[in-house]
């Protein structure tokens, strides 16, 4: 028994919530960091949802099953799982929009300061959404992009806002949240956390650390469903003061009033745009509630042991692939990622050996690890069939190499 | 039989397309135009999204089982229902983002006028959304709200936009498209017009009319289900020029190329945001199916004697209640209101007794007729149910007076 293996033992056992997950025979899914797989109670819930709600209750259903309640409910759920403070975080959109009404409103609390500082690592939609959002401001912001590695020494006081993924999506490279919210408040900056790579995989302590506004999607770690809504945390000292410009119906004070001018509604409600997707919310719902079954520290500790086992693992048996995420566990999120030229090619070799990760411009293939149901077994064939697919150059076959949209 | 009864049984027969609906027992529904009532396809078909697509496609279901083009496919699909050109409609969001993605769009292309011309019936969010884009934009931009039937003679040389819902929410005022779009054209001026209670709801044709945007929602008259995407039309002769606003990298000309800078799409592919929430448009495309049974021109002679029918039964049965819809069929949407000083308590009572309608403050009962599941006899047993409450003074009870935050 190897090292890494022996501390994965010591850790919880997952089996519990292993088998509330519909996991396809034959399929190790890797992949749970880009879309969480099916949990068996979300088409029930969906159904209750569809056939005793919508279909039973009609439109009375807004009031009666509880949906226009539905956005900071569920969005109280996922407070739990980031720290932050009940009453604060309201689901809704998509986390492209949530990265735009965060932007907005922190550059309007700091008005001052034209510089949005974000890194290299960041998810390229939030660099093109505080594009779009500088075009329409036309006040002459800047969008400054510096090496990952750089942020806290760019954070100075021309700056607005930082806008940092906490977890490199393609490396797992994890950002000291603590110190950068720390020297971001020294010289008069505010914070934005996009939380998609971190909101299920590790402990987040938003209120702990000070942040003041964090974005994040729920169909990864938090197995949402494809496409299933963003949420978004605003801290309670800026709650009621943002103005919000993406101002639509449901974050009026009385939307139900149908008054001609906007006046937002109480603190996080103001978030809210326009119709919650009450059926997506649902699945969402009933995703949340495994969460209830463990907690985010011991989900820590096992993928710690899991991500580090797969490095083993690969490193031993795969020699032609270089590791691109941090080798120290406490800088990284619950992801592995290995760089290949023919990355892309391999990841299509092993996805059709039932092993699912992804790949990720230039060379990057992608391991996802969820202790929610993955475990050192699953990890260890994994590696085995990676291995496969490497020392045999499975890779090298023509119908691997044709690049598609979405891997 | 009256004479708008006898009107009503040359129609066309939508026996076939009632049986697909799942209506309670003991319900009237004539809230279609606010949430439309389950599809009896739609949860089957979520079913196999979500088993046999998310559970055992897992993240190749993106490719696989076409999630990913799903927004333009189901787009194309409502395209039909408007009269707008195909591979001109994508899915997304809710209206609200929608009409801020129109709005900015419009005003870019027409950047040296400064009047967004809209009117006092149009939906609230509209106007709220355009308040918000206005403080961003931060150019003096102005938000005109004229009444409704001024609408025509305030399309001036200062008009950047029209923002102009089609029917209006409470009354059911139809605007004249064609002419208003040309007098628009004429001076200068663009125009965006909001579809959320045309489409499904009347005969459409953004082509023919020369429209330049339109924005709507799923969920009223074409049965998406709660808090369903919306929709986006840009014109062919625009949508390659406008720069989105919410530049989202599903909307980015190569998404998956990870670019660290925005590239807008190829024409309508651009007001793609972020990613698309599967779920809902699985349950919006099930719905859609029904439309390839009938045909707008089917719906509207149909939906007019309906109307027709309703004025005469309630204005014969209930002299105490006002019409507020316009009289001539030709000038009406599919809706018919009422003013009723107590409407809020009125309407709950109604409910109450198995008719549901809405109400809209401060003094409009509004009921929606929906001939792809409401027949002559729906609308005369209702008639019949609102005469005993109206006569009975049945809304005068303390239980009915208290206003939730819907109705």
């Amino acid at each position: 028994m190897t090292a890494s293996a022996q501390t994965a033992s010591a850790q919880t056992d997952f089996a519990h919530t292993k088998q509330l997950f519909h996991l396809p025979e034959g399929v190790i899914y890797l992949d749970g960091n880009s879309l969480g797989p099916l949990p068996l109670a979300a088409p029930i819930k969906m159904q209750t949802t569809m056939r005793d709600e919508w279909g039973e209750m009609l439109i009375t259903g807004w009031n009666k099953a509880g949906w226009m309640a539905q956005p900071t409910r569920v969005g109280d759920r996922i407070a739990r799982l980031i720290g932050a403070e009940d009453g604060h975080v309201v689901i809704g959109d998509t986390l492209s929009i949530k990265v735009y009404q965060a932007l907005a409103s922190a550059l309007e609390l700091n008005p001052d300061r034209k510089v949005i500082l974000s890194d290299s690592g960041n998810f390229p939609t939030d660099l093109y959404m505080a594009e779009g959002l500088i075009k329409s401001l036309g006040q002459g912001h800047e969008l400054r992009i510096v090496a990952p590695e750089e942020v806290e020494d760019a954070i100075t006081e021309e700056v607005a806002v930082t806008l940092i993924t906490e977890v490199d999506y393609r490396t797992g490279r994890l950002h000291d949240m603590k110190a950068l919210t720390e020297k971001a408040h020294a010289v008069g900056a505010l914070t934005i956390w996009d939380l998609a790579h971190s909101a299920g995989a590790l402990p987040v302590d938003l209120a702990g650390v000070n942040a003041d506004f964090a974005v994040g999607c729920t169909y990864k770690y938090l197995n949402g469903g494809p496409g299933a809504p963003a949420f978004i945390y605003v801290a309670p000292r800026h709650a009621d003061k943002v103005e919000p410009a993406l101002s639509g119906w449901l974050g009026h004070d009385a939307p139900f009033e149908f008054e001609r001018s906007y006046r937002p509604g109480p603190g996080i409600e103001r978030m809210r745009v326009g119709t919650p997707p009450v059926l997506a919310l649902s699945a969402l719902e009933s995703a949340l509630d495994i969460w209830d079954m463990t907690t985010m520290q011991a989900i820590r500790e096992k993928s710690q042991a899991l991500t580090a086992l797969f490095i083993e693992e690969v490193e031993t048996r795969c020699p032609m692939l270089t590791l691109a995420s941090p080798r120290d566990a406490a800088k990284r999120g619950s992801q592995v990622s290995f760089r290949f030229p023919d990355g892309y090619a391999a990841m299509q070799a092993l996805i059709a050996r039932g092993v699912i990760g992804d790949f990720r411009a230039p060379d990057i293939m992608r391991f996802g690890f969820t202790p929610l149901y993955i475990d050192e077994g699953d990890v260890t064939r994994a590696a085995a069939i990676l291995e496969e697919v490497m020392t045999t150059r499975a890779w090298d076959a023509p119908e691997y190499k044709a690049r598609s949209r979405v891997t």
